[in-house]
């Protein structure tokens, strides 16, 4: 299929009729700041829409699931929105009753300020887990972000940075197409860094067979001026989380707080897209481009990260099982190792595929190497005997900072696709903690 | 329960009737070895009994499993062994049906030079995976060894030596017990250090329902002089297996090798312990605690191995679920790394407990911290709730090179215990390979 859409400048301003606003209120408390912005980076940021739009969200399975986490997965239901307020610096997570109160005050504060029903307002948090939030200085920096809004400038990369935690760079998307000859733009920013393999749902809620080791703080908030339902847009968010952000991993661990949020005003005036509508094939294909450009965005930036892998494979018996044994590949610290080494190491490869939960014949297994994009597979391993190819040969690939790996278990049609980043001196030296900061509790 | 044994000097010879003997012959083919141990580590070793044994074996589950684990698998069902060939430098994994070939001659060639039937030896190996065994140099190293076992000295310590790949000292142990009225002796020898999380089994199948994320070559190899059944005494490794090898993990990597071997020669002359033997519990309690010792020596001696932990998680749904949740937190990059830093990040750990696939109520989970055995806990979190320990006070305990995590899901009665290790930066250095020598590829 012929893309449909094009890329264009800027973020989550760039669709009509949304407006962002970030602001340094010190949530972290490293008792420097007093609401200016004066060397310290951006800690609170708020995404708003002109007019109500239709709300659409994807939420971390995991089973300890932070305060703001519960008020959206709650408030999405409900299929309206208009605004989110967001935080770095504390995740809200692990922190009880008051929690939950804290997640619901903050939308209430900037109700008030805006004139906006309270449940039309999300929340998202990233940061420290376990300890309560600051909420003088989350109403101080609400409040001067509120006021912010009242200026021109639409302050998207602000945002972009306002909810960045470890990470080393804003990440941000925008693109333009066509819906029922109206001119549709969708916009995204995201966050990501360490504690990343998201495994989302619509609900929180797990479902029935868990995939196997889904287990990041990742926030990713999209705005769009399509007008559309509010089940389609949760219907083509889910389809574009399962291709993009639930197809990462950069250590493993899965966040308290991973949230994508799609905020829909309709202000590109198209027919109301709805289940059936012959438009809506081009807006999933537009969002599930905005959603895994961002969810690569991540892995390339992971803590630490020097390679970026993308993980093919095919041949399973049924996706659970390609998924268990891209997984397990994507997750084994020797692989990753490997991989920062630039080292094609099949051993350690096979290796974890052997004791994934998939089923794996050694006598049947492929695997294969591929520049990015490349259809020319160079074969370490071809049906469980070594292949001819030259160590070297291996090596060149290997050495790329991105590259593809091949995987066909030949055993039935079971396919799935993982990127995966290498493990590095540098992502255990930046988490292996400071004792002298508590604050440094990742979540 | 009292201990009814007491630790003594040795290991695998400190039983009545068992030899070793160990030579260099250049496994690796670094190309400089011609037999002799001039500077090189010894590669080729041998554990021999002067009378045939009765043989027990557990091997590693995963579905890619090396050539003399095969071999093993199916000789040990014949109840009756009487020496063990076994090299490091090469894994002979993933070789195919040469593999075999070489795995069963490296037993036929010592049956020839020590006139004892094939089928009642036992190989192991370990190293480099998908390469071909260099048999010429496998074949002079055993010949070389063989004739060692002329002499008068028993080799232990070279045996133990000579098992070792990436381990920084040889592992031992020996006990003696008394076994109705006789002094029976137990020694053991093994090998760790990297894709280190065993799951065995006596048949190298996987149980119907796989531990979650059972995934080292170790090697292990037990001798004693107790007159045993065969069927009691693979019963007893089981249990004694599932109790230590089976509750650690480095690097959460499964190996394709995994192995442990028992051989009970009877010449302690107590009577044949079979099941129902009243003494069997004492045997069994002294073989069990031969193991764990071996199992905790592989954990402190891991791969760039700074800290152990030893993490018990109790009031699980069930076992499965203790043991999903308990392997979550000891194979988390983000609490390993946390560790090395000595830092008791209990906000990663309850992230951890929150995606693995037991069952958890955050409002239920307690977290607390102790020295190595000791009954007094402190808390970081209470029923889902940050408790007031100062973060001072956890610090103290996650500082020392050992302490303990107790987990309580507080929903049931399953247990589990695992044996981990923290991540750190010399892990990662000695894992990223050396693509300028493929032989850098570990098995």
């Amino acid at each position: 299929m012929a893309k449909t859409f094009k890329i264009i400048p800027g973020s989550i301003t760039a669709p009509s009729g949304f407006l962002g606003a970030a602001v340094f209120c010190d949530i972290k408390r490293l008792g420097t700041g007093k609401g200016s912005n004066k060397g310290k980076k951006r800690d609170l940021a708020l995404i708003v829409s002109e007019v109500p739009a239709t709300v659409a969200g994807m939420f971390t399975t995991n089973q300890i699931c932070a305060a703001p986490v519960k008020v959206c997965a709650e408030r999405v239901r409900g299929g309206e929105a208009q605004a989110i307020v967001v935080n770095s610096g504390n995740a809200n997570a692990c922190t009880g009753k008051q929690g939950m109160k804290d997640a619901y005050e903050m939308t209430a504060i900037l109700g008030r300020e805006l004139h906006m029903p309270e449940q039309h307002i999300m929340v998202g948090s990233t940061g420290r887990i376990g300890v309560t939030m600051p909420m003088e200085n989350l109403k101080r920096g609400i409040l001067d972000a509120a006021w912010q809004l009242n200026s021109t400038v639409k302050n998207a990369d602000a945002v972009a940075e306002a909810i960045m935690t470890s990470d080393t760079r804003p990440k941000q998307i925008a693109i333009e197409l066509q819906v029922g000859g109206k001119r549709v733009r969708v916009g995204g920013i995201c966050k990501g860094a360490g504690m990343i393999q998201p495994g989302m749902s619509a609900t929180g809620k797990r479902p029935a067979a868990a995939p196997q080791g889904l287990h990041a703080t990742m926030l990713c908030f999209i705005t769009t001026d399509v007008a559309i339902e509010a089940k389609a847009l949760q219907a083509c968010l889910q389809e574009a989380v399962a291709v993009s952000f639930n197809r990462i991993t950069v250590d493993g661990d899965m966040s308290t707080n991973d949230t994508v949020l799609v905020l829909a005003n309709g202000l590109a005036e198209n027919a109301v897209l709805k289940k059936g509508s012959k438009d809506l094939a081009v807006f999933q294909e537009a969002l599930s481009h905005v959603c895994l450009e961002l969810a690569k965005k991540i892995v390339r930036d992971g803590e630490g990260v020097t390679r970026f892998v993308t993980i093919r494979v095919n041949g399973a018996r049924n996706f659970a099982d390609a998924d268990a044994a891209v997984r397990a590949v994507g997750n084994s610290s020797l692989v990753k190792t490997s991989w920062f080494g630039g080292d094609p190491n099949w051993g350690r490869i096979i290796d974890a595929l052997g004791y994934s939960p998939a089923k794996i014949v050694e006598e049947k297994v492929d695997i294969a190497y591929a520049a990015p994009g490349s259809k020319k597979l160079v074969y370490s391993l071809k049906r469980g005997q070594p292949a001819s190819t030259p160590f070297k040969t291996l090596c060149q690939i290997a050495a790329e900072k991105e590259f593809e790996l091949h995987i066909n278990l030949n055993l039935g049609k079971g396919s799935a696709v993982l990127y995966a980043a290498d493990l590095t001196e540098e992502y255990v030296d930046f988490n292996k903690g400071d004792v002298t900061d508590p604050s440094s509790m990742g979540g």
